[in-house]
């Protein structure tokens, strides 16, 4: 880190002291995972997290804090067991995906077949499927850029859908994650037109990894599933809402944020308490400067990221006629800042440039890839709102994501704060830009 | 492993190709863990491991193999699960210690009671933990000897018997590993005389981390407990036997070996598959040296040590009375050895010498300390069997000991050839010294 506080140190413009900002950011990650915990989106937990992060945001400082809420259909966890009933006798740990069907409270005992890839299943004989709990194991690498996920979470998205098209009776995917452990790794996935949804989990990689060897043994393999979640219906769920005013209205507002929710397996620290974290801790610095920026900078903690993008689509749907000189979203983790993505109108290059020349001594380079936001704000860019992404390292990522293991511990305080510096020195520049950030702006989504 | 192969390559005497040590100890790992599975004592997954471990060695060839049972009691665990009510619910992550009491299936909703030690809780007046749920968070730190597991286990070992004497309702303390993450590490604990069963569990470090933040903030906290584990009466549990001919029957047998049962939340690899594994390929590699060793290597697969050592007793009280010319036990993972302990009597000291030398050249120490040996032989050392303990690092023993995260992966197999490598020299040695090994022994135990 002493390459970041030098570069703090070098720019002047940034009255902002490094302690002050690892307080903001740590304190809302520590207090939403030990105040709140989970937060299943649509659940009691998701409206308490609301709750606290209005607390959090007006002690803050920050003006027009408020809850926009809406109404989601809503998935709940119910009992998950997984046990290889023969030939070799042993428990294994399982977890349900997002919108899994239920095998009822008795399971369902079925041979297992197993897939090597998810091409492979889709080229099987649905015949020798039929009936049986098929078993995907392929494997993901780790990546910084975290490349690997698109391909490889595609068993988990597609798996399920593709399963129950053939005629399975149930799913269990190798987890879509780089650890090796036993903690499984859920996420959503959305059931195709005509696939009946059947009971679908994910083995931790350990626990995958034994199921391969046991089918590499070559006898059958039997194994009793027991999943029951439900769907409780529509439930409310809700984006939490905070500014930092700015001087020049007609300038366009700078949109910010990350997601309050989080899968129900750990706290969510990593995914996403450290995006709302490190968004807030930046708009907070920026707040705390004494010089009001030309543009509003707007602090959204949108929710219902994790289970199909609900907050998002709602943020949309309400405020897309507003200008919008920027849209970014903090939703990789807590590692370190390497890489800047921007996406800006040709009249705005040169912020571009300057942006890279401020992160470059934090460690970050600019690259030439197109910014195109986290879920919850790459529909407005799609549309043409100005987006700049700053890249963090997801080499470790895919170790937490969605698991039991995504918790405070997790969190490295000193990354943390390179990150808040980052999003700081990005909000200094972005919010008070001369040039017209909304000149390159199609018709609106 | 450059050092370990030129090593071994400097011992003509030693004709072990390191691939085949390699095979033998990995697929004695790799079997068990998938074929079997966790190993409770005296439930049918020991049983099974048993069977099979009967069939594997009369694969290698060894002689006099078979089974030597006795009954026990037996602890079985139930539903496990652990939920701050207030004021910050959440799920927590328990598993219940061996020998707890049951909350029974409605559990127990309570007050928590935070102490920072063993000692703390001591010396609290009674009267504050009457009817509370104890929580002892006193943490343990990694050390490469293990010497932390014996004042931080005691918070494992006393804190449900003290907790239960003050009147606690029960107890939770903070999993005895060096870990960081929401895998709970559960273990033996013997309830004092005195002291009425009470529900005992332990918190993930995560978990407990969390707790402690949760009572740091003042407010009082109250926790749903349930643990519904329950003793299942007398069962059968046994040791495994597999000799390779000595011969010289007066000399002496060398008596090697490791656990074969395990804690029920893995699969057991490094506690102790590990264990059976590098001794029985040890002697395995002495068996196909071609030369029959002077001694008769005794190799056993002890049952039931976890839960109180008694397949260790076993075998002590049948045969104690026979001549041993050493007894040596592999029980601390699948980390490379670092030191050599010796117990040997005063006319074999040069024996401990050529041991000094001859494993030197694996990175191995000759120390001043005493064998004591692992729990399934140190009541024959201490009667004056002489011992050699061959330490294994454990710095990151206690991440996993106990732990669902105990299973095959953890096993790196280049140490774990380490591991056999230095076991073979040392029954080269020790099978063939022309030394009388048993003139300083006193009366049988």
């Amino acid at each position: 880190m002493k390459h970041f506080l030098l570069a703090a140190s070098a720019l002047p413009a940034l009255a902002i002291a490094a302690p002050a900002q690892k307080d903001v950011a740590y304190d809302i990650v520590e207090g939403l995972t030990t105040e709140v915990g989970q937060r299943l989106a649509g659940t009691e937990a998701e409206a308490r997290a609301r709750d606290w992060a209005v607390v959090k945001l007006k002690a803050l400082g920050f003006s027009n804090v408020r809850v926009e809420t809406y109404d989601m259909p809503v998935w709940v966890r119910g009992v998950e067991t997984a046990e290889i009933m023969s030939p070799y006798p042993q428990k294994l740990i399982v977890t349900a995906l997002g919108n899994s069907g239920s095998t009822g409270p008795a399971g369902l005992t079925l041979p297992v077949i197993g897939f090597e890839s998810l091409d492979a299943l889709k080229a099987a004989d649905p015949a020798v499927v039929k009936g049986k709990i098929v078993f995907v194991s392929h494997a993901m690498k780790a990546a910084q850029d975290g490349s690997s996920y698109g391909p490889s979470g595609q068993a988990r998205r597609a798996g399920p859908s593709i399963a129950s098209k053939m005629g399975a009776a149930a799913i269990v995917i190798r987890s879509i994650g780089t650890d090796m452990s036993r903690a499984p790794h859920t996420g959503v996935q959305m059931w195709a037109d005509g696939a009946k949804p059947i009971p679908a989990g994910a083995l931790s990689v350990s626990d995958a990894e034994n199921l391969q060897r046991m089918l590499a043994r070559g006898k059958p393999v039997t194994m009793k599933l027991v999943l029951t979640p439900q769907n409780i219906g529509p439930q409310q769920s809700g984006n939490v809402i905070a500014e930092v005013p700015g001087t020049d209205p007609a300038a366009g507002l700078v949109l910010i944020g990350g997601h309050l929710d989080s899968w129900d397996l750990g706290t969510g620290a990593v995914d996403d308490a450290a995006g709302v974290a490190i968004t807030a801790a930046a708009a907070k610095a920026i707040l705390d400067s004494g010089k009001k920026p030309r543009r509003t900078i707007r602090v959204v903690w949108w929710g219902a990221e994790e289970v199909g993008g609900n907050g998002g689509d709602d943020y949309v749907k309400r405020h897309q006629a507003e200008p919008h000189a920027l849209a970014a979203e903090s939703d990789f983790g807590a590692d370190r800042i390497w890489r800047l993505d921007v996406k800006l109108p040709d009249n705005a290059k040169a912020l571009g440039d300057r942006l890279g020349a401020a992160l470059a001594p934090l460690g970050i380079n600019k690259s030439k890839q197109v910014a195109q936001g986290g879920a919850d704000v790459e529909t407005l860019i799609a549309a043409g709102v100005p987006g700049i992404d700053l890249q963090q390292d997801g080499t470790r990522y895919f170790d937490l994501h969605h698991t039991p293991e995504d918790t405070l511990d997790k969190i490295d305080p000193l990354q943390l704060q390179q990150n808040v510096a980052a999003w700081t020195i990005m909000l200094e520049h972005v919010a008070n830009a001369p040039e017209d950030l909304m000149s390159g702006q199609a018709a609106k989504p």
